[in-house]
């Protein structure tokens, strides 16, 4: 069994749920829309990512034989439902805005059209996907925003939740434009460019730091970036200036010196001027430790002449957003549209096309919130890419999405697109027959509405 | 290739060190040691968790033909990479804390023993296991402290970050004393105790609600916990106790109610009024929706007639302390001891061990780190799991290390147990040998001590 493929990657409610549906015959079509409610106080924007992911799920979802022993021996289910499962695949329709998409509140990023057992059983899962990679993609698209024309890498793996959370994470900043990840695995699988040059313990386990630096320019002549602050960062800077003719005459060229700790904006300018003073203008000045886009703008701010930076844990567990209000919400059953009513948990019923509108100069306006039927002027931002269980084209590249991304973070308006939260959000309109069908669903409901605060 | 078990998943540089250390013949004796530096302003303990994983990708790691073509093709390596990797596996012994173990800043977890490059590569995929895995023990153990008797249950799938971590946090909340998770994968793969009710969606697939709380009592006759706020809550109360004698009748008992919206507080005095007054003392009120402990602790402060509480995004993202300070430090190589000296990131070097002294009630008194070869009264915390690459023993179980957290969370002193941050830390030691030892290196290196701010 693959855990990240298992269809028991959900929750026992789904798999209670689907026995009672199956029980009781209800396999009428149901249609789920993956929507944020309410974004976190300090982001303006969203960006999509883990559609592929999403997909790639759904066209696999079977129970294998290892779960359907689990099913039948947890005493938890009726002898049948075993049965139920084995044949269960996943036939239903997806639309969706492709990844690199800027999105907002009340946006549907994703529908599922499917019979209820199948698209009910998949929510924890394509919800798991998808908030995590959208998560992290809006963090890396934040320093992507403050530090451009920077190289940005991602150093998060040992602190991510996880290792899909590190391969995930890799992918998601690689999408929202940076430069590419230390996490290897994720190289080997997406095929993001890898960067990375030595730790503290390397320089450590050499008796002096020379040595250290020598050994390792010798071993990787084209990746000669030199980790300064093992032991005293300027006096690491002035080793590898030092070292910089002997290197040469051996073909070498020093590319540049990573800081990872102390004054960052200091040690950069005094970094600087050695290695300038030493003629190596062409080397650079790579920063990490600790940082994140406000440490970042704050270190470009003060004119620290940092070429590039590493960013982990911050970003990989995007510690500032760490989740988004996702949720999976059932929009229409049997023809008929839903809508749950719960105190602050009100959902716009229906199936829903978003449409966006530019300004004059082509940056973003503002979107529409539409009935699928009830079409608008405007960019419809969600498509289909799955008919019957099947995607209708192959997947797309990184390199689309980070297009894609780059233009879309380009076009965002300068108060959306700072870090500080903006004075007001985008306007997210809802449109009047959407808004109508709502009221007309709470009018014709038995129920009055919750009115508990 | 199994993702989760890949050699690959580890930092780039991992690997271009391994290829230097190989080229200059680098293969002494390394050891590790796995802490945490500092603790995050909102935790005054941590609690050890995601050993077992450790140790079995330890004993698992193996680069198989797919990693070795990529390296291969890779074009970042020496042709002669390949080779060395093809033989590498894990040799080493390792000493840790056995999960369920309180611990403190600067106090080793985990040491590895093993030959530099095994050592050095590890370190990645160590730190993402150990490091999260005790993230969310930790954040659990605040809830379990803080709701003593309730049953808490982990709702957290859909907000992870990713599969696994959506699996080691039900694990590391069940190690925590959680009752169990919803995660049926958690269920399968680690025989944790399954939870779960129904969705808002099935209510709503229902033409009335009624309707979907009699098809569930049906097809769950044991399950009986009713979601009742879908539209209104206090209604939904009503129409489970309107429903219990015709349950009654056919053999079913209401076991409870589920509340997921609104004042959670008034609706459980509520609905506990409505249940008593249809005779339903039986029935349990479960509470669920963006709760922490925090949030437990205010509501059970009020008098809320709560018996459970699950607890989804902000346990398994750990929302409050999404990571900890943890790292893996080169301690010795080749038979000395070594530091890293870093501005606010020196190490005690050396292999070590740490004592634990209890007061006389039988509660943590502080806690001594000396070096392994000195020894020291008290409690040692460290023991050996494996030995030349393989367990000294089997896995433990879950209700083993259940059982430790237990005892070490009853045995925390009361400011240290407490949400808010402890007026004085919990008091470690340095042992007189260990700092002598850490101010010698610093004597006998050409550097001076870093001065950087």
């Amino acid at each position: 069994m693959n855990p990240l493929a298992s269809p028991l990657l959900t929750d026992l409610y789904q798999l209670t749920m689907l026995q009672t549906y199956f029980a009781a015959g209800m396999r009428d079509t149901a249609v789920f829309e993956l929507f944020v409610r309410k974004l976190p106080d300090n982001r303006n924007f969203m960006l999509a990512a883990g559609l592929d992911q999403a997909l790639e799920f759904l066209e696999g979802m079977r129970f294998g034989d290892e779960e359907l022993a689990w099913v039948e021996q947890s005493g938890l289910f009726k002898p049948d439902f075993a049965g139920h499962l084995a044949g269960l695949r996943f036939t239903g329709d997806v639309h969706a805005m492709p990844e690199g998409t800027v999105f907002f509140p009340d946006e549907p990023v994703l529908r599922v059209v499917a019979p209820m057992p199948e698209a009910q059983l998949v929510e924890s899962r394509l919800l798991n996907l998808v908030h995590f990679s959208s998560v992290v993609a809006t963090k890396a698209a934040r320093s992507v925003l403050v530090a451009p024309g920077k190289l940005l890498v991602d150093f998060g793996l040992r602190r991510a939740h996880g290792a899909e959370a590190g391969l995930l994470a890799a992918r998601s900043a690689y999408i929202a434009g940076y430069a590419g990840t230390a996490t290897v695995l994720a190289g080997a699988i997406y095929g993001i460019p890898l960067f990375g040059t030595m730790a503290h313990s390397f320089v450590e386990a050499h008796d002096d730091e020379a040595g250290a630096f020598i050994d390792f320019a010798r071993a990787f002549p084209g990746s000669t970036v030199f980790l300064v602050d093992t032991y005293d960062t300027l006096e690491g800077v002035r080793k590898v200036a030092a070292l910089a003719p002997k290197l040469k005459r051996e073909g070498i060229a020093v590319k540049g010196v990573r800081l990872d700790s102390g004054n960052l904006a200091a040690l950069a300018k005094q970094a600087r001027a050695i290695l300038d003073a030493a003629g190596l203008r062409d080397s650079t000045v790579f920063a990490s430790g600790n940082l994140d886009e406000y440490r970042m703008a704050e270190l470009l701010a003060a004119g620290a002449p940092i070429d590039g930076f590493g960013v982990g844990t911050s970003l990989v567990i995007a510690a500032d957003a760490p989740s988004l209000d996702a949720v999976y919400k059932l929009q229409e059953y049997a023809g008929r549209p839903r809508r749950k009513r719960s105190a602050g948990k009100a959902t716009w019923p229906g199936r829903k096309q978003v449409y966006r509108h530019y300004a004059r100069g082509g940056g973003l306006d503002h979107d529409v919130v539409a009935l699928e039927d009830d079409a608008q002027p405007g960019e419809p931002l969600l498509a289909q890419v799955m008919k019957g269980g099947r995607r209708v084209a192959g997947a797309e590249s990184l390199a689309a999405m980070r297009e894609r991304a780059a233009r879309s973070l380009a076009a965002l308006p300068a108060p959306i697109g700072a870090l500080d939260t903006a004075p007001r959000p985008y306007r997210v309109e809802i449109a009047p027959r959407l808004r109508a069908l709502a009221e007309e669903l709470d009018r014709g409901m038995a129920q009055p509405l919750a009115t508990a605060p």
